[in-house]
């Protein structure tokens, strides 16, 4: 039997999106190993209904299970707004979603308390931030904006550009419409980061002063360390490190992967969750 | 048992896209009743595997056939693309995909043989263009460019604005520098016609000349009339005309379906195919 600590971290996404989470808990726990998941035959998860979702997610989480993980991240903000409580109920090891922890930095970040997110409509719609930013501090408001075509442009790889910026300003500016006075924007989606250069400059256009932009992908890493410093389940130092990679359909894997993990991509395995 | 000719015509896609095919059949053939199924909880399909998109249009094509329809039409060109040969074999019913009406329709509307076809990832890798056209006429010569934001546009509603315009111009424009000659230009996707102003605007900027837009759906409406006039399996006047529409998720099913069949979806039905 593994050590508890010794164990890996599972994190699964909707598809390659996660592996910004990926990157961000491996420089803040070089040490661990992590088991990925990403449901790239069912991605997108965003466009799609709360069962649906659910569905695809409790499959995932079932997965990564059977590879003994100690602790559960789901890096789909969407799977997290529809599936979080469910997920919670059917696995034993500590699930970390990715709104809480954003939602958590935005609320540090922010000097006013007007907060703004953006990710898929099945996030927007489900007003999980919400939910988690007025548990945390009931006089903050949060405006919500679905971007529906953000993460296409991010795997289009268009993340840098006139039509890139228009889209984000087109956007940005209905959230503007309103919500002028928020201070802090929570990215709340795995593409989102690859396309934080246009965002803040959008942002920059539509907001008459300073916005924060804040990363959900950094946030989960955080609550992932802290997690398991508060249970010593930390690997030790130099034992570990090791990423391993299961996705669910491989197309456009070699390509997509690295710009969302910042490295090539060792290997991967397939599987089918459907069968 | 229902007489042949009673039988519905069954027409799949990987989501609402392929009610553009259900409109251009219900305008060619108005007597026919129409069961149509959108696999919208696994849409897309463009971005996928050829494997997985094999995998995914039997279990819909298995689905159609349990409703007993006289002829199948594959709505989805990625399903045509990657999986007709493995649906012909699985169904003992004709099947017509969408990619040889195409085919045949732009050759015909073609003065030169020079022909681009635009289309997802999928469609446009797989080359099933280039071979169907190359089996009708071996001089003519295919050029093709995937367009993968087009679909997003689409279903997010901006279709008619700056922004669908430069991301068109963007891809005809690099369709143009490797093809300036061709003079008709197939709409390789379901859901093109909706974005067929912009691209038309698109190309006309973009190539010094007139190009003739060749739409998928109308070309398959075609196909399909003629293979039940073959068949006299045509259903007598005034007997039928009915859409029966099953879907996968329901999600934004309301809000998309009107835009791509032209009038409200009256009723559909929710299934899961992968239990």
């Amino acid at each position: 039997m593994t050590k508890s600590h010794h164990k890996p971290i599972g994190i699964f996404d909707s598809g390659v999106g996660g592996l910004t989470v990926v990157r961000a808990v491996r420089a803040a726990l070089p040490d661990e190993d992590i088991v990925y998941l990403g449901d790239s035959a069912r991605v997108p998860y965003g466009s799609k209904s709360p069962e649906t979702v659910t569905r695809y997610a409790l499959s995932c989480a079932r997965f990564l299970l059977r590879h003994d993980v100690k602790l559960l991240l789901v890096a789909c903000n969407t799977a997290t707004a529809h599936a979080l409580p469910a997920l919670m109920s059917a696995v034993t090891v500590p699930v970390i979603g990715a709104v809480e922890p954003g939602a958590e930095a935005a609320l540090r970040a922010s000097h006013t308390g007007q907060l703004g997110v953006i990710g898929t409509l099945g996030t927007i719609r489900s007003g999980a931030y919400e939910a988690a930013v007025r548990t945390l501090d009931p006089s903050a408001v949060v405006t919500g904006e679905a971007c529906a075509l953000l993460v296409p442009l991010a795997e289009e790889g268009w993340t840098d550009d006139d039509i890139a910026f228009h889209v984000a300003r087109r956007y940005l500016g209905s959230l503007a419409d309103r919500a002028p006075t928020i201070d802090t924007l929570v990215l709340g989606c795995t593409h989102y980061p690859l396309l934080s250069h246009v965002i803040a400059l959008a942002a920059e256009q539509v907001f008459a002063h300073t916005v924060c932009l804040v990363d959900s992908a950094t946030a989960m890493a955080g609550a992932a360390r802290a997690t398991l410093d508060g249970g010593a389940e930390r690997r030790p130092p130099g034992s570990g490190g090791h990423l391993r990679c299961f996705v669910t359909d491989a197309s456009r894997l070699g390509e997509l992967a690295p710009r969302f993990l910042g490295e090539p991509l060792a290997s991967y395995e397939l599987v089918d969750l459907e069968s």
